[in-house]
């Protein structure tokens, strides 16, 4: 058997045989998250067996990698003693990351058994919103002052730097515990060693409050290219830092969102696998109601033209067609301003610029679709005639326009009205759009129809 | 005027009146981020007026965070030894950032400036795949070897962190340059100095291949939570590391990509204002023309029940509600198992399991969408009676239970066949679940009226 390279059954089979020792090889030898990939196929009890085993900092380690559900079933079945171990080894933030999403009274099961100091901190890093800066920060970090030579600094991070989660940068307080300044330990290591801190270190330094939203420290992130941002409070005084792969999580969380939204689904969190299929019902049922009750607009606009398709029967068989490529027309223009919104800044005061962009790309877009849609029914459908196939055209053309101007705008509108762009977009413009096009549809038909008949 | 908070036309002024003093302390104080932002709102002029008056390092750094548009503007517009100066000041693995978006004679010019050594290493760099884990490296990294002590190792570190990107991880090779393992500094500052760096060290070293694939690099990076990672060539020889500051551009780059693919919009690059009308039009005509030509097929199911239609003409108006429905569910269900695919490694393993889950969570929601529907046409058209309102639910029933069976397979078969999961859904899914729709409805019809005549 090669322990580098075991498989799920061959891993299991050490488990039940009680092979400890090549087990401890495994937890020796590979990267605690493959593990944590391993244990979600495991038994409570095979699992709670590698816990008693193995030593606890190797557990621990594999604790904070695993899946927030069998983070769960583990508080629950663990003993005071193996919590306080857990509470030891694993990183603050992380703590606190599987405590926000535990059941209420785990939660007090963790906190009974962490020392006063621990629940102190533990207690402060919850009181901030899940959704802010706070909730990411994690409180190891190399703090210098000012006036300390560079060799007293870099004893500081010899002494503080072993737990921290970040050494390569170093933040700079006065006696105030206000952040004033960054050093790099690279320059403090590559300067003499009698220099001063404060003749080394960056004045101008880029922080975030513990208050401000995650999507906004994700854009500092992303802008200033750095890989540690510090946290500070209203007083302007250091209480943690954020590292960035912390913030990656984030970052796929919020596009995950933005995806789910735009398919009118409420967010939801978790792998696909994990989550419940009442979840899953949960999650679409809103959005599928109001829509389908939304969808009675179109039913009237139906019932209040129904004399024109009597009176031409052969335009209802264009009907899915026109509302799909309206649909689609809708979604690719808000699909961009939604995501130009997230990532580059885009906001109401360039309202007017969208629009006159999507104007102009959807009038080259509906006359490319309307001179293809023209050939089409005249060359596969040439019983219905110029007329016919001129008159769809021209409201294939005209939906476009609309349904790119619509797409475009009402993202915006959305951020005016503080409501999200993302959660708008989707299920708002399939409907509007729709309403639109069959509008445009059997005007023109009416249009033509008198035309014809006279 | 306050200079660590100008507006753009107070910044303007200042170019425009030549205060060089003060604009000097502007590039000072400020950002390069910020000074870049502003940069994209300036004429060709003024911004040359500001790299000749400021010092070059200063510039050089604003350069790098300069949209790819100015970047190019200025290529153009610069001297030859403007351009060696950017060389010299920029990191390398940007200077390829922007180069691989440059037009061929524009990276002539550029090449063409650089020194022997820059240009060997720049090809290098610019002959991986632009997707590759290669294209994302930078070769500023610290290497040490094994047999170094910690002292040694530290005074490398002094030596060659002055210009790395990482110095928290330092990289440990043998003498054929293969790397062997990684080593914190935070560990070799705080262990005694007469140490080998071998006994330190950390041997199971998590690394790509040059050749990987960039999505593979953000899962890597996501999954055992790494600030940087090694990348080697086939023969595990050390070429180069990615720091995960890179990586966040690449993850909100793919997750606008997913999300463009979903809206049936060709990926492009760069911020919704920069992007031309030209393009917009180019990444959005080829699905709408492909949609709206296989959208014939609704069509030809519509001629086929025609007959249906006339004589039950009262269900033509629930067309676009059902087509609505259905195109929702279809993509609810898609979106989900796109994302997961994307961030959950949802595989085509997991086929049967994500069938039976959507086949649960569909006939929920089916059930509840069946019922409202019929109190729906019951209580508002009346007329209707019960036999069309249980025929339109019934079709809706089974309408949900297909769009996301389809949905939530067809990303998996996509995978299968190696088709892009997010191409294939938005666009593909959108036809085929209205015609699975319409087929559905119109069938439940024609058995309907079946009884009904007879």
């Amino acid at each position: 058997m090669d322990l580098l390279n075991l498989t799920l059954s061959e891993f299991r089979f050490l488990i039940e045989t009680k092979r400890v020792k090549e087990l401890r090889i495994v937890f020796e030898e590979w990267h605690p998250a493959d593990i944590a990939d391993m244990l979600t196929y495991l038994s409570l009890e095979e699992i709670l067996f590698l816990f008693k085993t193995i030593n606890k900092e190797q557990t621990s380690q594999v604790f904070s990698y695993c899946t927030i559900e069998t983070q769960e079933r583990l508080i629950e079945a663990f003993s005071g003693p193996q919590i306080k171990s857990i509470l030891e080894h694993v990183e603050f933030d992380d703590v606190v990351d599987f405590l926000e999403e535990l059941p209420d009274n785990l939660v007090r099961k963790v906190l009974q058994n962490a020392s006063e100091s621990q629940r102190q901190e533990i207690n402060i890093l919850l009181s901030y919103h899940p959704n802010s800066a706070g909730a990411l920060i994690t409180t190891k970090y190399v703090e210098i002052n000012e006036d300390d030579t560079l060799k007293d600094a870099i004893n500081k991070v010899r002494s503080q730097g072993k737990g921290a989660a970040s050494i390569q940068t170093c933040f700079v307080v006065n006696q105030n515990d206000r952040l004033i300044g960054t050093a790099r330990l690279k320059d403090m290591m590559t300067n003499p060693e009698d220099e001063l801190v404060s003749e080394i270190m960056e004045t101008d330094v880029i922080s975030v409050n513990t208050k401000d939203d995650r999507e906004e420290v994700v854009k500092v992130f992303s802008k200033y290219d750095l890989s540690v941002v510090p946290v500070v409070n209203d007083q302007f005084c250091l209480v943690g830092i954020i590292t960035v792969d912390d913030v990656i999580d984030v970052i796929e969380e919020e596009a995950t969102e933005d995806i789910q939204k735009m398919a009118a689904i409420n967010p939801l969190e978790g792998s696909y696998l994990q989550t419940s299929v009442m979840d899953m019902f949960k999650s679409r049922i809103p959005w599928l109601l109001v829509l389908m009750i939304s969808a009675t607009l179109t039913g009237l606009v139906m019932e209040a033209y129904a004399h024109i398709t009597v009176a031409l029967t052969s335009l209802v068989m264009f009907i899915p067609m026109l509302m799909d490529t309206a649909g689609n027309a809708g979604s690719q223009a808000s699909a961009m301003v939604i995501r130009g919104i997230a990532i580059d800044h885009l906001d109401i005061k360039d309202f007017f610029v969208v629009l006159w962009k999507e104007m102009k790309a959807s009038v080259i877009t509906g006359v490319i679709l309307f001179v293809v849609n023209v050939l089409r029914i005249v060359i596969f459908s040439p019983s219905l005639g110029w007329g016919i196939a001129i008159l769809v055209s021209v409201a294939i053309f005209f939906t476009i326009v609309l349904a790119n101007l619509i797409g475009g705008s009402l993202p915006l509108v959305a951020l005016l009205i503080k409501v999200d762009p993302a959660a708008m977009a989707g299920p708002v413009i399939t409907t509007l759009v729709d309403v639109v096009a069959l509008i445009i549809y059997f005007n023109m038909a009416a249009f033509y129809l008198g035309r014809v008949l006279t």
